[in-house]
This record gives C-alpha cells, sequence and structure tokens, in this order.
C-alpha cells in the first residue's frame, strides 16, 4: 500500500478555526478553551495523552486509538511546538508534552529558524526550513513507509491542502464551539469536496467527526 | 494498560445470526451469502484480506483497519477454521485463507480434536482443548502484552461472553440480510445491556454499527 499524509483528531470550531487568537505559554489555543475542544477526545481509552486507566470504547475512541495506528512520522507547525515567534533566544523549550511526549517517531517541526534536533524519550524532534513537499519527502524517509501524520496546526494543515498533498483527514467539528477569529482551517468543510471524498458522522459526544478521503 | 479481549468486525444479519446452516467447504457461510453480509468491510482500503490498491477511507474503514491494532493473538472456534466436524481424517486442511493469513499472529482455534500446530508465513495456528478461561490465559501469553482478538464464530463469541470474559465487542449488523437459521450471535443486542455499554452507530454502506464496552 502507498503511504499516505494523513489528518488525525483534529479539532474546529463550529466557524472553523483550530485554534483562537492570541497563543501563548499560558494559553497554547489562545482564546479556545482547548478543554472544551477536546472533551470528546479526552474522555476516550484511547487518547494518546491518557495517564489514567478507564475511558470510554465507543465511536470516539476508533479514531483516538488510530492516532498511532501505522505512523511513521509526524510533521507539525512550529505554532504547535511552541508558543515562541521569530529566532529561538534559546534552546531551552523542548515542546508542551513533557519527558513522554505522545508522537513515538521522528517528528519534522516547520519552521524559517532550525535548531539541532533533540531526542525526547522515544520521540526526536528534527527542524527544517522548507516547503511542504520537501519536508514530506523528508519525513516519508524516515517513516519506513509507514504513513506519515500530519499533526497541524490549521495553517500547516491549509499549506499541505494548497500543495495537493494530504490523502485524508479526519475533523472534529464541535457545534457549540463559536470562536469568531483566530487559525482558520476552513470557512466550510465543502471547500474539499472537489477533491475529497466526505462522510459526516454525529457522535454521542456532541462533535461531529468529518472524514476526507481523495477522489 | 491491561490487555483486553476484543471481538472485532463480526457481522450478523439483522435477526442476529453469524452464520446461516449447513456449513460446508463451498458454504463456509452456510445458506448465508458472505458476498453480501461482507461487503460493507471488502469496500474499505483496510480490509487485512484486501489485494488490490484503493478502498474507502470512510467509517466503516476505521473498523476494518483497526483489525490487527494492538492485537497480539486470536482465538477462533473451529468452526471458523475448518468445515470439517468431528476427529481430523488427515491434517492436509490448513484454513481457509491460503498461504498468507491475514492474522500475522498466533490463532489458538478450540477444538475437541487436537492437532500438530503449525505456521503459515507469520501465522501459527494452535489446538486446543480448553475451556474459554484457559484458552484466553494460552493466547494472552502469547500475546505479549498486547490484546487478544476474539475471531468467532457465534458460538464462540457466546461461550465467552457467558463466561464474563469479553471486553468489547464490534459487531455490525446488516439491516437487509435475513436468515431465519443458523449460528446465532443473540436475539437482540439488548441482552448484553447489564452488563455493557453501546453506541450504535449507522454507516453509509447500510450496516448499523454496535460498539460495545464493559461498565
Amino acid at each position: 500500500m502507498t503511504p499516505l499524509l494523513r489528518v488525525q483528531n483534529f479539532t474546529v470550531s463550529r466557524d472553523g478555526f483550530g485554534a483562537g487568537e492570541n497563543q501563548s505559554l499560558e494559553r497554547p489555543f489562545g482564546h479556545a478553551d482547548p478543554g472544551t475542544m477536546f472533551t470528546w477526545a479526552g474522555a476516550t481509552a484511547g487518547w494518546p495523552n491518557r495517564t489514567d486507566p478507564g475511558g470510554s470504547r465507543g465511536l470516539d475512541d476508533y479514531f483516538t486509538r488510530d492516532f498511532g495506528n501505522n505512523i511513521g512520522a509526524e510533521i507539525m507547525g512550529r505554532n504547535k511546538f511552541s508558543p515562541q515567534r521569530g529566532p529561538w533566544k534559546d534552546h531551552d523549550w523542548l515542546g508542551w508534552w513533557g519527558d513522554e511526549p505522545p508522537f513515538h517517531t521522528p517528528v519534522f517541526v516547520l519552521t524559517h529558524h532550525p535548531r539541532p534536533s533533540f531526542t525526547l524519550s522515544d520521540t526526536t524532534f528534527h527542524f527544517v526550513d522548507a516547503d511542504p513537499a520537501t519536508a514530506l519527502a523528508q519525513a516519508r524517509e524516515a517513516a519506513g513507509g509507514k504513513d506519515v501524520r500530519l499533526g497541524g496546526g490549521a495553517t500547516t494543515i491549509r499549506e499541505f491542502l494548497d500543495a495537493d498533498l494530504v490523502d485524508t483527514l479526519h475533523v472534529a467539528v464541535c457545534p457549540h464551539v463559536e470562536l469568531g477569529s483566530g487559525v482558520r482551517l476552513w470557512k466550510s468543510p465543502d471547500e474539499l469536496l472537489d477533491r475529497f471524498h466526505l462522510e459526516v458522522v454525529p457522535s454521542f459526544s456532541g462533535v461531529v467527526h468529518h472524514l476526507f478521503w481523495r477522489r
């Protein structure tokens, strides 16, 4: 099977924003409340950041437990990695995820300000200043025949969509969250219908799963 | 995480039968038509028996591609392995799956007529004359900390349910298939509600996914 570039468990507000405005160390999602937006995922047994036992094993869990399934590398934007902008003041910042990041693969961080790679547990972060196609080629090489996850944020996903490099997207829409402004994935999921099949699956948690795959 | 015993992608008729009557070499599902019952799974990219590229990557695919996800062993009933009954006439029969069975793990076949283990590609079949708890203990040992799949048929699943050993079940119900008789999983999914949570998810293919996990 040809390896894919997959967006998974990406969560947006009803009005299509993946994060709010004014990201900071204290507010990784800006004015958006991650506690509200990610409740659906955090409630599942398969949530990659889960540390305690328990959690639901219904529909939502099929999405969260697919997070690492046949994934060999991740690509993320710099704003997913860090709240800092511009040149790095130092290299002390090692991401939001503590000593055990949930990725367990190489991670390629897109940035105009490369810095040395580093490893935390079984996750190695690389920093690349490259266009989407070049970054994807590097990630594929590292993924050893497995798929590559496109981890977001919304701006990064848009760039890879614009370059027509994305094979599948799973986007969870929160119908009760309206952000008004922030980092936009789309105005409407219909924007992708010229290139993708779409199945829309309402879940018991209240989110509406949108499943896209190439036509 | 505690390893689970999981039923996955088990497909039944509207009236609760996993197979029809009179299984034979020519008709592994008896008078049931597997072409109709498994259309939903065969259409997906993740179908473990798929040999050609393509296939859908929507909701149904999340179920089929979870088939091997964190699975370290399978338990199946003898009637899933073979149409023969009683003592083995010889040991020439190696299952329905050809040289490359889709399991890729040890498989424990429950039978009152044990025979020597054998290996096809990366699947090894063991034959055990044991009660469900003992068979599960053997499969768990072989699974090396991963989950165990309970592969069916319906009679085998019922035995493990009766022994309260099953942690999760995914059952796809075909609303347009009525068998009238055969190997029954249930009269109604409600029979399991005293012990399991249930989410019912209609799919675009026409099947209705039933997702159970322990209360």
